[in-house]
């Protein structure tokens, strides 16, 4: 099947905001097995509107359009689209309902303009709205469909999910699936030059890379008559990628994030975690804390910034930072040996570096960071160089610290499991 | 002047990353006057892409292409635009020594394939790539026009801002300014109902209104015959929202933000803070870090998340805690004064409350946000109740953090000038 995206509003084309419905509805598109070819934006103006569905019904047989189904007089994305197809409007009750229902909730009173949401092409599948006014429209004519969404993600989103997903896999012989493999401690090029053999053969299961910040994931995606056989033909490459690279995998599953990972293997070994942090000055902390529940094992943060923070905080020694500077693996010790003797927590992150733009030398560059973690007293530093802007070189020693730390813990529980590491 | 965007890239069609350059280029090309009313996403497709330019060239003046302009076989922009305005390609000899540049000061060979990048159409305006190896291409034949740009954003963008936008301006017979006033504190529909007499009789300058999270940025823009009178046009109505949205604006600066704007009102009038935070979990510490300098004001923070954290690091009582919760009105002021106590700063900053999807009460639901600000003795708190997922709530509790501290410093420099506040 052929298909393709069309993004309504003017707000697009002046670059008020980015296209991030089109990124998505092209990614969700191609998981299952749409081949879009072409993205189109053009505002909310009739005729060119009508010229670009034009043009897009010529190529494509699914055409997706997002935005322009609201309330004002601008919005004409479902007019247009009905006047091509030559469907009539009718009004659907239930959607008149739903907006009648939205007011009353909020105790606004609904002006004439809103009626016009509640009508849709006549024998069309009207998507339902849980999370704003604009019902979707799902409209077939011959051998054409036409799929109307509204323009706000959190609207937008959910709606695909609950209605056009089941849609495209009703009219797809075939289901796409995938697992994704996510990595964290090795980079893009390396993870491709470990599995090039199994790229350079791949068929059906496909494997795919992509790197983000301090992580790199592969997705394994395969095309089968349905779900159930689509993951076995994942499943031995799952477990291919996961022999390969062994620890460095720490997950595989899609809604979970590194931080979510580390503080899982926290809460299965039941330890608590504490961190004191320089040029990140927080954002440690604050992804722990992006994991709901985690308090059951954060103590608590530092942001010691300034030297005197270093030293009062959590006992950094003057003479340590006169002689080796703040961005040195002796202070990134001292901070993550007073952090955890402070806070008695099980596992102590520290972060000291320098993100510049300024204050870099020639020994210490700007994006020179050390990261150290105490497990139990079993203390490790790493020294890093990360390159970019300030908000890069911090956002990577995030990463960085927080791949480190899930090492640290992942070596000290096999250890312990040997019975030869200490354990104050 | 006509334009508009085509987006070369099959990683484009597949969702693999968001289309930030198209947002890029339509925002630069309405700054300079060139009206855009379609942007296109293409494949490295020979075909499609001869397709999608014929269609461009029939309806615009310029036609900005990106990406695939790099060394590999999949890279045929520069070919593809080439045959069609029927341009020879011949070699560039700076562009070529460029390249032999680029590849010895990294001490790699040069593969045969990268040679294609010194060849441009000829008579053509060349763009040199100061961040990467393909140069951008400026073609003109007859009417028509082609900008050939890099994909990547880092080599794009300073190639639009080193050669596009002089040639924009040459062609142009005006140019478009504008002046970003951004807010804090106000909600944008509040902001628009105060300005909507200036709305209605808008003509040169426009206003326009963008919402961010916590702010609220106008962007009033004009157009004249050159810079100087535009700025003329813009001043009296920058100054006219500046009288009506008074301390509201922290800045007329468009590389100013609120963090910036706050660590400098800091700065001016020598004084330090400090941040004590549970469920903003460090995020308040690490945006006032984004700040380069900051280490001039910045005392310390602490991630207090935990209870027993509120108690054993800023004093919190443990009986306050029990009969008001952690998320009050008298916890927020507990941590205050305890952070601002140990720390000396002369400014603290608490943010407690429940981001989450768990644990909310009816009294307390999910949103509930206590923010306290404390500026040498004065101290005041408020209550905020957010709406969205964690990371909404979280977002714009940092924001309502910055925004009430800004506010209470304002408040404790106007009342210290008039002797009337105590000052410790």
């Amino acid at each position: 099947m052929v298909g393709e995206i069309i993004s309504v509003g003017t707000e697009l084309l002046l670059g008020n905001i980015v296209n991030t419905n089109a990124a998505y509805l092209a990614e969700q598109c191609a998981a299952l097995g749409v081949s879009c070819y072409y993205q189109t934006c053009v505002g909310d103006n009739e005729e060119r509107l009508t010229e670009t569905l034009k043009t897009a019904f010529k190529r494509s047989d699914v055409v997706i359009l997002t935005g322009g189904l609201g309330p004002t007089q601008d919005d004409l994305t479902k007019e247009v689209v009905a006047k091509l197809m030559q469907l009539k409007l009718v009004e659907d009750s239930k959607a008149k309902e739903m907006l009648i229902s939205y007011f009353e909730k909020r105790g606004i009173e609904i002006t004439d303009n809103n009626w016009k949401q509640a009508l849709v092409p006549e024998q069309s599948i009207v998507m339902y709205n849980d999370n704003g006014t604009a019902p979707g429209i799902i409209a077939e004519k011959g051998k054409k469909t036409a799929i109307l969404l509204p323009g706000p993600p959190g609207e937008m989103k959910p709606m695909f999910e609950k209605y056009v997903v089941d849609y495209f896999k009703q009219r797809n012989p075939f289901v796409i699936s995938s697992v994704t493999v996510k990595l964290c401690g090795i980079g893009e090029s390396k993870v491709e030059s470990e599995i090039k053999d199994l790229i350079d053969k791949q068929d059906n299961p496909t494997i795919a890379t992509y790197a983000k910040t301090g992580e790199v994931h592969l997705r394994v995606t395969a095309k089968a008559e349905n779900e159930k056989e689509a993951l076995k033909l994942i499943r031995p490459v799952v477990k291919k990628l996961k022999t390969r690279f062994g620890e460095k995998v720490f997950t595989t599953e899609e809604s979970v994030t590194l931080e979510q990972a580390f503080v899982d293997l926290l809460l299965a070994n039941n330890l608590t975690v504490c961190t004191v942090e320089s040029c990140t000055g927080g954002l440690v902390s604050a992804r722990l804390i992006n994991v709901p529940g985690v308090s059951e094992v954060y103590k608590f943060g530092h942001v010691t910034y300034s030297n005197k923070a270093k030293r009062k905080i959590v006992g950094v020694k003057k003479s340590t930072l006169e002689k080796y500077t703040a961005v040195s693996e002796q202070v990134a010790l001292q901070m993550v040996k007073g952090a955890g003797v402070f806070s008695k927590a099980d596992v102590a992150i520290s972060v000291t570096g320098i993100a510049g733009p300024e204050g870099g030398t020639e020994d210490i560059p700007v994006g020179t960071v050390f990261i150290a973690c105490d497990v139990k007293g079993n203390t490790r530093v790493e020294k890093f160089q990360f390159k970019g802007n300030r908000t890069k070189i911090r956002e990577n020693a995030v990463a960085a610290a927080l791949t480190l730390s899930r090492k640290c813990v992942l070596e000290y529980i096999t250890q312990v499991s040997f019975g030869n590491k200490k354990d104050k």
